[in-house]
């Protein structure tokens, strides 16, 4: 069951620049394509023998099967059939709006009458490579995307999950007061501090502070699978937020876009923007393996709790302290599925 | 579903050479093996334990199992039980009407009693290594055998699936007229012309042509599941189908034996005979090549088909101009289902 | 459908000194470890959010789950939630009955309150390193465990199944008469002979016998899972299996311990103990090879039996005389599960 009216990262923008791309969204088997400078999505399945048009080619007109040569363009419609004449009007496959943006080709699922494209979360730092230089990546997760959600709204995992990397300090995780937990319009933010604690690897690893630092994390879920988080860290006592970490501290802005591929896996968009030393492009490089090895850390656990849950189920299961923010991100959620399975027309924002 | 009143290729002749061969035909395993001479086929079950009969091995009395050495002849009697002076006659497997001809195994999957040698398509090329040396293969399909046959129902394709090998001209596929049509006493028959374009680099490569060619396949389906087909290039205007190709042109014959391995796999058996410069190995062994690679090609979209088909089905599909003797083909397999879950004793042929 | 009101072994005893174990028992994820000397078996899913206990490490007061930090004790009971002072009650995981005992871990699947140790099948050669040098393996069998049991209480099989290692003579097994076939208390016993026979080549690799050998076999079959085999040979006519076979004959113990994993799985632990030539490690290494070697042989069939079986289920499967000890066998764990499933009170010893 997925939330259906809702825009979801389909491929980054440039992955489009070399021809077709095919995606499994929701379920549904998709190809994305870019003609005339325009980003479109349709069913992956010709209407005419069922092949996949992923194995076809993009033409100035739209797709061509690769099998009998039909041609369809970015509505769907079938704009050419070899040895035929006159195209009826029902030879056509499905067409889901899309929108280029932020260098991120988003795709809504449900009803097209009402898809927003102000509704898109947005995250202007990809086109601010001066400021805020970015490296990105897709990971498939063989888990149901709020398996992801629920990783990211409790972030006392750093501490076993990501030990040698982004936690370090296990007892700084935990005693790790968090500030905000703010209930927003389409979902939930929350502000987290570790302050005056020895910094972990993958930090000290990027700046050489010499002793304890304040650490902080704003991560804000828009519902019902996107992410926009804000890291930093500066020395102890010398600002905090406000410190402008060019001189000397670290600041990251990550996006992650966590898009339903089946019930049982995910295709998770991230991309690290780098706030430090951006004129050094190894600082985001660096900065981008550390996470890419952390985000693989979380893909193990993420499957084996996928399996297990899988066999057994959430019977039995109980909640900690912890869960507080991820209970708020699941109850958002379900508020939307419960809209659109019964009074469709509410609206989801 | 399949047509269980036929013959269908089990095997090539030489197979049986080296002992066992064990093979899936109408999702029922089955081993096949020689004894003085003549082919048999058997239940791949050991009535004793199930251990499949292909882990044992072939000795002149029949097979013998590999788990505790039960013996079974052709007709799956048990002929002996260690240990045992007495054997019940019901212990037994299945067996299989088999006949071999035209250097193939032939297998009869339904009533034993209605099988009848003559209804064995023909291929009388395999047993002329003068005149049409041969090469063939067994190529595994994991896709249902109907859509073998549809794809080899519907030339279209190769302007689209083989543009690089028989393709080539996608314009002359579509614009070619396919003169006759005939339904035929056990299938269809069509015979397709493309006159006067330029020949593809598949032919290309087999005779240096100057110019435009004559170009010409004569395909016969013999339901369900054999195809022979004709085929031969001329220089254009020189005599086309009649011209004797010894002399410059192009000659192919072609066996297609596609049998259901299980709902969504088949077993295809296809040959080649060259009928142009018969005395160059080489000549024989490049054309098998390309016609190997141009198979692959359609291996992989009809894999790709048939997991389009497994997951939705054939709703919303529509058939094209390019269908209509595809169309025929499926309707004479319809109506030899149709007798078998009807009326079965109505003749198949 | 398992016997769970008895012991089977989980693992060996030194698999625990390098920290967790994971296995599936009886379709069942656990997990196994040591604390203070002490072996535990818990269930491998934290009540938390499901993670795979595996995923996380042994620490003194238990298993800490490698997510969000949580540790549970042998007992199943939470002594730790991160960043929460209280733990209620129902914070717990299931725990399973743990016996260690000659070097194997002997798990209880059913009710912990009928757990009887002295049910514990024993192999006291393990603890008997002058006597009895040893090598031992597990070995995964996608196979049911009855299959293996089917086996090991069938020797014919070693004529087909093994010629090239133990079976060596056909005709030698087939005429060997079962001398002795007790029902036991607990199961089946059955010793078999064959005299005067030429050694196969395993244990001619072992001991260079110059002519005809005495061969024994005595193997107790303990319900439902373990066997417990004495194999020996000398010379034809010295003596048999009274003879001193340190000073020139053959002498072995075999541990078969099956179980369960799934259905159609199974983890067998196997352990040879050497009597001939025991101040020499290669002649164990030598016989654990060729027995390693033959139970592969095994595996090969197994899994093919029970992939044949899953396919057509035991329909039309006839047994032959050998069959008599495997027929008991399968008797008495039958009886095991008739009492499981009815009156579950009943003694199952």
């Amino acid at each position: 069951m997925f939330v259906r009216n809702a825009w979801y990262v389909a491929a980054w923008g440039t992955e489009l620049d070399d021809g077709l791309v095919a995606r499994r969204i929701c379920d549904e088997a998709i190809v994305l394509f870019r003609t005339n400078g325009r980003a479109w999505a349709i069913e992956d399945r010709c209407c005419h023998r069922a092949a996949p048009l992923r194995l076809g080619q993009v033409i100035p007109t739209g797709v061509q099967c690769g099998y009998h040569g039909l041609v369809f363009d970015g509505s769907g419609r079938c704009v050419m059939i070899p040895g035929q004449d006159t195209i009826p009007d029902n030879v056509r496959v499905r067409s889901y709006p899309v929108v280029e943006q932020d260098q991120m080709i988003w795709i809504w699922m449900g009803e097209a009458e009402v898809a927003d494209a102000n509704l898109i979360p947005r995250f202007p730092y990809h086109d601010d490579a001066k400021n805020w230089p970015h490296k990105r990546k897709l990971l498939q997760v063989k888990a149901h995307y709020m398996l992801i959600v629920d990783n990211l709204m409790d972030f006392t995992h750093l501490a076993y999950v990501h030990q040698k990397n982004f936690g370090g300090d296990p007892e700084g995780h935990v005693v790790a007061p968090i500030q905000v937990v703010d209930r927003t319009l389409r979902g939930v933010r929350f502000t987290r501090w570790i302050n005056d604690r020895p910094p972990p690897p993958t930090i000290l690893n990027a700046v050489p502070f010499k002793g304890n630092i304040d650490r902080w994390q704003d991560v804000e879920f828009i519902a019902p699978a996107a992410i926009v988080q804000k890291s930093g860290s500066v020395d102890a006592g010398t600002g905090g937020r406000d410190a402008d970490c060019s001189q000397g501290g670290f600041q990251a802005r990550l996006f992650h876009g966590i898009t339903p591929e089946t019930e049982n896996s995910s295709l998770y968009f991230w991309s690290i923007g780098n706030g430090h030393r951006t004129d050094d492009p190894s600082a985001t490089e660096t900065l981008f393996q550390e996470i890419a090895g952390a985000f693989e850390e979380d893909r193990v656990i993420l499957e084996a709790e996928q399996a297990s849950l899988s066999e057994s189920g959430e019977g039995g299961l109980i909640n900690v302290k912890s869960d507080r923010t991820r209970l708020i991100a699941r109850h958002v959620v379900d508020l939307m599925l419960q809209a659109e399975s019964g009074e469709r027309k509410l609206a989801i924002a």
